[in-house]
C-alpha cells in the first residue's frame, strides 16, 4: 500500500468520512501539501503527544490539570457530572454552566460487563466528600444506561449530604411539538412551570 | 490556540466536513491516539513528503514517472486527457481503460484568466509527436469550459495525424429517464446504437 492509500484509509475511519469522502479529502490534501497536508500532519503530532487526561475531572486537555481544573474563577462547588469528554465539550459550547465538570468515561452497563469500578465514580464521591462542593448536576444522556447510571450515582452520593439535581427534560428550543416524541412530550408536561 | 483547536480548524477545511464533523472527528481521534492519531499524523507526514507531481503526465503519486507512466504493461498509443487527478483516479477505479494519461491541471477559461500556457497542453503535443501514440481520448468534464479545452486540443492536435476521440455521451446506468435533463436526454438519442 503506497503513503496515499494509507492516508485514505486511516481518514476512512474518522465518523462521518466514508471510503468515498476519506478520498475525496485525501485527494484535497494532496493538491494542497504546503498550506493543508503538512500542518495537519504536525498538528496532529503534536496535539497527540499534549494530550493529557485530567487527573482530577477526566477531561481531555493538553495540560493537567486540565485547563477548566486550573481555573481558579470557575465555580469549586458545583460538579456537572457527564459520560463522555464530548459531553463536556457540548456544555462548555453553551458558555452557559461556570462550574467545573467530572467525567465518567461512560455509563453502567451489565450488557457490556461495565460496572461502577470501571467508571471514574469513586473519584466523584472522593470530590465531594472535601467539603467544598455543594451540588452535582447529573448530565447523564437520556438513555436507559445514563439513567441507570444517574440513579446510581445518586444513591452513593446520598449518605455525603451534597445536592444532587439533573439537567431539565422538555421541548428543545426552536422544537415542533407536532414532531416530539411522547417520552419527551409527557416529561414536559409534567415540568410544567408558571409564567408571569 | 491550543494544539486540538488547531488539529478541529485544519480539519475542517477539507472538504465534506464542517466545524461541527471536524470537532467530533477530532475527539474521536483524541480518544484514540494510539491506535489512528498517531498513525495518521505519520501517514500524512510521509505521503506528503513522498508526493511527487509527474514529469509525463502530471499524475500526483509517490513516484515519478508515476507508476502508471511506469508501468510497461500499460497500452503506449493510447492517452486519455483529464482535467485533474480526480479525473484520473476516477477512471482508473473503473479498471476498464489500460493507455496511458495526461492530466491539463485545470480548464481554459476566460473568466479566471487560464489561456492554453497556463495547462500541461504543450507536452501533450509533445508527446503526440513521437510516433507512437495513435489516439487521444479526451475525457473533461461536459461543462462549458471543459468542452472548449476539448475543441481547443482537438484543433493543436489536428497537425500530428492523432486520432481524437471523446467520452461518449449518454443514459448513465441505473439512470432514469424521467430524471435526466434534457441535453442529456437529446445526446443520447443522437448517438442512438443498433441492437444486435
Amino acid at each position: 500500500m503506497n503513503e496515499i492509500d494509507r492516508v485514505i484509509q486511516l481518514l476512512s475511519r474518522l465518523p462521518g468520512l466514508g471510503p468515498r469522502s476519506a478520498r475525496r479529502a485525501a485527494l484535497y490534501m494532496v493538491t494542497r501539501r504546503e498550506s493543508l497536508m503538512t500542518p495537519l500532519a504536525q498538528s496532529l503530532k503534536d496535539a497527540s503527544e499534549a494530550i493529557a487526561i485530567c487527573g482530577v475531572c477526566g477531561n481531555l486537555d493538553t495540560r493537567d490539570p486540565c485547563s477548566i481544573c486550573a481555573d481558579s474563577t470557575r465555580d469549586r462547588s458545583t460538579i456537572c457530572v457527564v459520560e463522555q469528554v464530548g459531553d463536556l465539550w457540548a456544555l462548555e459550547r453553551t458558555a452557559s454552566f461556570k462550574g467545573r465538570y467530572h467525567v465518567l468515561g461512560g455509563v453502567l452497563s451489565a450488557i457490556d460487563g461495565i460496572g461502577p469500578e470501571d467508571l471514574n465514580i469513586g473519584s466523584l464521591v472522593e470530590r465531594c466528600g472535601g467539603g467544598s462542593v455543594t451540588e452535582i448536576i447529573l448530565a447523564t444522556n437520556l438513555t436507559v444506561e445514563g439513567q441507570t447510571t444517574a440513579h446510581y450515582i445518586t444513591e452513593r452520593l446520598a449518605e455525603t449530604g451534597v445536592k444532587v439535581t439533573r439537567l431539565a427534560h422538555g421541548v428543545p428550543v426552536g422544537g415542533e411539538l407536532d414532531y416530539l416524541d411522547d417520552g419527551t412530550l409527557s416529561a414536559a408536561l409534567q415540568a410544567r412551570q408558571a409564567l408571569g
